[in-house]
């Protein structure tokens, strides 16, 4: 490709390689590959999220490199977007090369992103979830909701999902989306009901305030808590109290102390890195009747990952636009003689 | 516009606008919207850029906002690209709506940070510059070169031009790029003979060093310095001892005190904000003999203000092409659904 040109990943081409590779084979490949850059953590530069909050939402770059590739993503969260029919999350994002600075891929990222949390989901939960769980509770049932089913049933062979929302239209269209999947749906009556019988608890509500979505008497021993929707400062959904019977498990504590659940707690409370979990320095689940949290927030190497895997779908199918983004003049200096020439 | 849709402005686009506004022009009403936001700089959320820096160059992440309107820049700076064909700078940028985090504007910006490279050089000299300044030494003929000239003229009608680069190649093509707009330029034969007779001795070379581009017995009394080039940690242009004896004037101190002339300076030394001259708050050049520094690194704010102006170019022009870059679902909480029609 000229050197002028950077691939682009429109949400159609998206749409068509996630559909061509397969959206179960897709989670399964994509967690694949953040759980290989989870393995090799200490090679990424990481710093926590650069954010911009205003009062109707925030707007993020997320940037990380291995040494070798950057990338970073750029995200919003508006939950007031809804009412104005647009997203609560949409996000694109760039790969670049280290050595030249050029970008070598730019995507959509909305789709993208809500495929690398439930695949991350998924990822920590196979882990992290106590041996024999079936059942997931989803306790929210906006977009993510169907992504976080497909991945547990794509990594973990679970079928059975608890679906809770407080609107009962967002439960409706989870639920016929599922049913194409042949997954098991039961529709419950409230977040109490929803909790009954599953071994994995999934938070992912869309509210920017403290909310409790978890209450303490909701929680059983043993269960493993997928803490999602939590994931700004002023933004969680379990009960402190939860918090101090858990062991609880993170990406990257310095963004996860402003943005997690753990925001409620000290600063030096303890938390388990994700990573050291994988690559076998720190404990997972040690008991039957112990409580886990994977206190998620979404952190850049799992975009870098995500990137990562897409340039390879985007090799294999082809799918994806030549944006003419970087200035190529014929001598790399003459870049006001391009100009002039262009006339 | 659909929803999905984020106007792009490719670097056929970008020139296209250039030529189309002529670039002088284009120079002046950039300026002007540099100056105007400048004015309101208490507005604007501020932080130093966000750096990854390796063996070979840097890439880096320039936010800003004012509340409504968030910007961010992506560039880097890799000296080596030359010599494989590439830019030593290239750049791509996104305008957003802080209400709803949805961005609205995305654009090529290698060429476009030149041009707001070169309209903030010449916006800051016309008012520290001393009086009846008529020409202007430019050290270091590379990309950016043609750019400060015009810029100059546009701004403060400057015909005289004195050039000198380690590469006398780069000197006759921005010789020969300026005579298309009938500009006076005299190749010099080493940095010490193109100061002779300058008002205003503008620095812009490339390496990724410390490197004295000017020596103190370079500078007579009553001269300002423009040093565009020193811009990262440990790229500087200019011997400490005229720092020393010069008043500085910087954009964002906290970021300027990492990256600009002033990184060889203690982190107390007095440096005036260049907005607040501006604004009247802080007085600009006070004496004829008095040695001006504008030790500009290139600020978020400037790249804000490029693509403001830009968006408002895009809607008199037309040119720009439409992105499928957000999801648009019929119903915003319906992402999946969305990927499953698609099939």
């Amino acid at each position: 490709m000229s050197l002028n040109i950077v691939p682009f990943v429109s949400v159609d081409h998206m749409m068509r390689i996630v559909l061509d590779t397969g959206v179960e084979t897709f989670l399964r490949e994509l967690a694949d590959h953040i759980e290989a850059d989870f393995r090799r953590w200490e090679l990424f530069d990481k710093t926590p999220r650069v954010a911009a909050h205003s009062a109707e939402g925030v707007i993020e770059l997320m940037p990380t490199s291995d040494g070798e590739t950057y990338a970073f993503k750029y995200v919003n969260g508006h939950p007031g977007n809804i009412l104005g029919g647009r997203q609560t999350v949409t996000a694109f994002g760039v790969l670049a090369d280290v050595a030249t600075g050029y970008p070598v891929l730019m995507s959509e990222m909305t789709i993208l992103t809500a495929l690398r949390t439930a695949a991350t989901s998924a990822l920590t939960s196979r882990i992290l979830a106590p041996r024999g769980a079936d059942t997931v509770a989803i306790i929210g049932n906006g977009a993510q909701s169907e992504f976080q089913a497909l991945a547990f049933h794509a990594l973990m062979g679970i079928r059975k999902f608890r679906l809770w929302d407080i609107d009962p239209a967002a439960t409706r269209r989870c639920v016929a989306n599922l049913a194409e999947h042949g997954l098991e749906t039961t529709v419950c009556s409230s977040a109490e009901d929803c909790v009954q019988g599953a071994q994995i608890l999934t938070t992912v509500t869309a509210d920017k305030r403290y909310a409790t979505i978890l209450s303490d008497n909701m929680v059983a021993e043993g269960v493993h808590i997928n803490a999602v929707g939590g994931d700004c400062p002023g933004k969680t959904e379990l009960a402190r109290d939860i918090l101090l019977r858990s062991d609880i498990f993170v990406e990257y504590p310095p963004q996860t102390r402003i943005e997690g659940e753990i925001q409620q707690l000290p600063g030096d409370h303890p938390v388990t890195e994700f990573w050291r979990v994988l690559s076998g320095q720190a404990p997972g689940r040690t008991s039957e009747r112990q409580i886990t949290v994977f206190d998620s927030v979404g952190f850049a190497i799992e975009d870098f990952s995500a990137l990562r895997y897409l340039r390879e779908r985007v090799a294999a199918t082809g799918f994806h636009q030549p944006l003419d983004m970087l200035a190529d003049p014929d001598e790399p200096r003459d870049l006001y003689g391009m100009i002039l020439r262009a006339r």
